[in-house]
């Protein structure tokens, strides 16, 4: 017996149909370089797409061939996310927070044909310009600049075909969307989203349990459209009718806040500096905004802090965690309470709440010990975080030597340690390479960090493994005291026990005036790591 | 360049695994026969479903084998809604409201294997098992009489394997199910869903604009297991972990209200002559029955009259209108409120919401006039409603001379008018085989009818079209007037005037005792039209 149901391909033309036939008159807001609203519809911007597309075709282009786009977050970033992948294209975000060097490295790795680049960012691009393949470079134009000489004014591109654009037919394998991965170590890794992963990872967006996107709501996406597709909430808009609201390049607590207020934003989505900036301002001058009631702020990137879920709470506002990466589209987990949990007492509500959560829709997870065995869900035994669906990549383009980080069953390992509670939830510890193999036991340092962050006069930890004849390796503190504080290791050791495992306790404290940090803000163990490589633990 | 992305079958067990990984302590509860409740878990339905599934194997079952069943909602059903599927079969459900011969026919078309049947049924097998290719027959106890000889009892079926199962590979395209149409003309036609499909499907239930599923709700679906699926609501519920409770056969209002208080039911799903039954006992007892406030009740099967939609707002009780059929897995759409139209006045939520709404997910639509254009979206050109997308049919199951429900570009034909207003809702004004083409333009019988039905003499109004000379067709009126009342077809032509197009007015009245039904109660046209086959409009 066969199936008789229809072969209708998922793909992004289905979105877009979806967005221009029933959300036409949906708003979509752009604040702009100088700060002010530009306003369109989503009925707008699917026309526009579909003569994007037209244009691309026009010029040359052929199904699989990358787009590059170099832009803050706004409508012109937003057609060219339907353009590019309607014309059969790949649309390729370039993160211009990377160096000239990274950049002109990912978009000759990419073989990017084209690159739609914001004028106010021509500075960065002529920094690598010379360096990339682009054949075709337009210019979206914020100023009354004319673009440069080899340069095409996008809104002359968009009009080019004369709006003409007949629909290629698309193959749900095939590709369109590529984001590379700003790993810390090795060069940069692209992932190749497909229309059929991106549609799927899409159809998770609407989940009542989870984001639950929907009509009625206002988004503004921070997370910047070139860092994972701002997380796919764009599609998601496209598919739910969400009016979309974009802060451009104005990230500033103040002008945030301005913005969620102004166009009444009910969901918008960030990583935790973000939200630790809006919290500082909404309690330096309490009663200024007026936010939405219920506002949902989606934090990912790195781990909620509780303390931030509690402030949020006090100003009726609600956190919600969501964990993903790159490899993932990227949305993995998000972490909603269970039907019964809402009935227990508030702290319990936010420790779970700070966890990452449940696996989103069709994604599975385990968790797998250095044997290969799966470890139990009981929330104590760690193992490395391994993730299987149709929305997580199978290998990285073009990149021997990477295989390593997918399993013989096909899981991809994440590099994530976690430990899976009964009911499910996740609960990353740390990163593997950060792990502390000791005595054939695993510590996590982002403990042993937050409990010694606990401590008041301490402003900073890292604890990293350093070798141990006995135990293989053994654990460091780095600390820096807060201005004026004083404690002394013995302090500390103290302070830790019974708030960590004993044998989590590091061997040795050093103290030091600044931990150097990546150029996202996160501690940069593996300088610390070199740095104390040959330290001399006590007694050995 | 190529995708990078896994390669991950949409599959019935991702939605068993999920249910049994982070839902298994969550209720699935059962109303006996007898009226006892059963009371298990998703943790046990899923492990007994696989359970059946090795067992199935052992039995012999193949690949795409057919496994029917005839039984009443309760949690055995469910188990053979996920373990036939897991064993690579598909479950077929019978209705066991039609004739000994229309199963027959059914059961020998689908050539089942495989029966599995409720003892309290058995009556309704004796009569067509001896025409029916059953080769084993398992029976489900729900009384202490053992199963019949040449019978298997369940129970002992489920552990016949020893709990040995292990999940086959299975394809996404492969078939999972099994649906007939209970059409009223020609022969009951088959719709075989793939795994791919019912994944797709299962996916818009927990999306926040619809049904809205999710972890916290508790639904009770009075809509048969054996009708499409019972709307794929049971493998929605395994998706988001919400809590299911099954009536078995007893489906009065008492009995159901009894279940949605005990239970504390949030959603349940059914025809609107469940509702109102529902509506009127709760109007005659106030306050006996402790509902859920804001309790959803999905209706679906015809249309949600605007009155129910009123009546239950009054008791703080929400109807949700949705639209679908065995060929759409069933669900085509669902009536929710777009952003704004929270602030209309009510009356005009409630026509939009008595509407048949907006496409769901995935779906396109499109209205085709007789010339095969496309109608404008205005709320006013009816064209015959046309539906596009992955959970749609594209053909019966071996039916030659059923190729014309399909276009030849691909669309169902789904042989209901519609009218698209600018907003894209839909809203259902006719069969296609009942509407009355008249110098050209289509005249909806449905809308006479109700207008007719508006009267306060008039207690039923069927409206049929006969053939006129100049016109091609026209309009004849058959009327059931209340007892005791009276009405000219003179006074009921002014009463029409301004409630209809003037051409939309029959040319002539008919007065009868009683409009001839089908076994579900709708008005049986076709015997109208062939009473009425020769009859002579005045002045012809």
């Amino acid at each position: 017996m066969r199936g008789t149901m229809m072969d209708v391909p998922l793909t992004v033309p289905l979105l877009a149909d979806r967005a221009a036939r029933y959300f036409a008159d949906v708003e979509v807001v752009s604040r702009q370089p100088d700060r002010t609203l530009h306003r369109t519809t989503w009925g707008s911007v699917i026309g526009r797409a579909r003569a994007l597309a037209g244009a691309l075709l026009n010029a040359g282009m052929r199904k699989g061939d990358r787009v590059a786009t170099l832009m803050w977050n706004h409508a012109p970033h937003l057609e060219t996310y339907f353009g590019a992948p309607l014309a059969g294209g790949v649309v390729h975000t370039l993160n211009l927070r990377l160096s000239p060097d990274d950049l002109s490295y990912i978009a000759t790795h990419a073989q990017d044909r084209f690159l739609v680049v914001d004028d106010v960012l021509l500075p960065l691009l002529d920094k690598f310009r010379a360096r990339a393949p682009f054949e075709k470079i337009i210019v979206v134009r914020h100023t009354p600049r004319e673009a440069p000489a080899g340069c095409i004014d996008y809104e002359s591109f968009v009009s080019s075909a004369g709006g003409r654009f007949d629909q290629p037919e698309l193959s749900e394998q095939d590709p369109c969307g590529l984001c590379y991965t700003s790993g810390t170590t090795g060069k940069p890794k692209g992932v190749v989203y497909t229309h059929r992963s991106t549609v799927l990872h899409t159809m998770f967006v609407p989940f009542t349990d989870g984001l639950a996107l929907r009509n009625s709501d206002t988004l503004l996406p921070v997370v910047p459209m070139f860092h994972v597709n701002a997380w796919g909430l764009p599609y998601g808009c496209a598919l739910t009718g969400a009016k979309l609201v974009f802060p451009g390049p104005h990230l500033d607590a103040q002008n945030l806040l301005d913005l969620l207020e102004r166009e009444r934003v009910t969901v918008a989505a960030g990583v935790p500096t973000i939200w630790m900036g809006i919290l500082d301002a909404l309690e330096k001058e309490p009663g200024r905004w007026k936010l939405q009631p219920g506002l949902r702020m989606i934090v990912g990137g790195s781990a909620a802090p509780e303390a931030l879920i509690r402030g949020f709470d006090k100003h009726g506002l609600r956190l919600i965690h969501a964990w993903g990466m790159t490899e993932m589209s990227p949305l993995g987990s998000c972490s909603w309470l269970k039907a019964g949990m809402r009935e227990m007492p508030y702290d319990e509500q936010v420790r779970v709440r700070a966890k990452q959560g449940l696996p989103a829709g069709l994604v599975q997870v385990r968790g797998v010990d250095e044997s290969g065995r799966e470890v139990p869900w009981d929330g104590q035994t760690q193992g490395e975080l391994q993730v299987r669906g149709p929305w997580v990549a199978s290998s990285y383009t073009d990149m021997e030597g990477s295989e390593d980080r997918w399993t013989n069953d096909g899981w991809f390992k994440t590099g994530d340690v976690v430990t899976i509670d009964p009911q499910g939830y996740l609960n990353l510890t740390d990163r593997t390479k950060d792990l502390i193999k000791s005595g054939g036991e695993w510590i996590s340092s982002v403990a042993v960090e937050n409990a010694l962050m606990g401590h008041p006069a301490v402003k900073e930890a890292a604890v990293v493994a350093v070798s141990h004849p006995k135990w293989v390796e053994r654990p460091l503190a780095v600390v820096v005291l807060r201005d004026g504080a004083r404690a002394s290791a013995e302090e500390l050791r103290g302070f830790l026990a019974g708030r960590v495992h004993s044998y989590w306790v590091p061997d040795a404290f050093e103290f030091i005036d600044a931990i150097p940090r990546t150029s996202t803000g996160k501690f940069l163990k593996s300088a610390l790591r070199e740095k104390y490589r040959d330290y001399r633990l006590p007694g050995c």
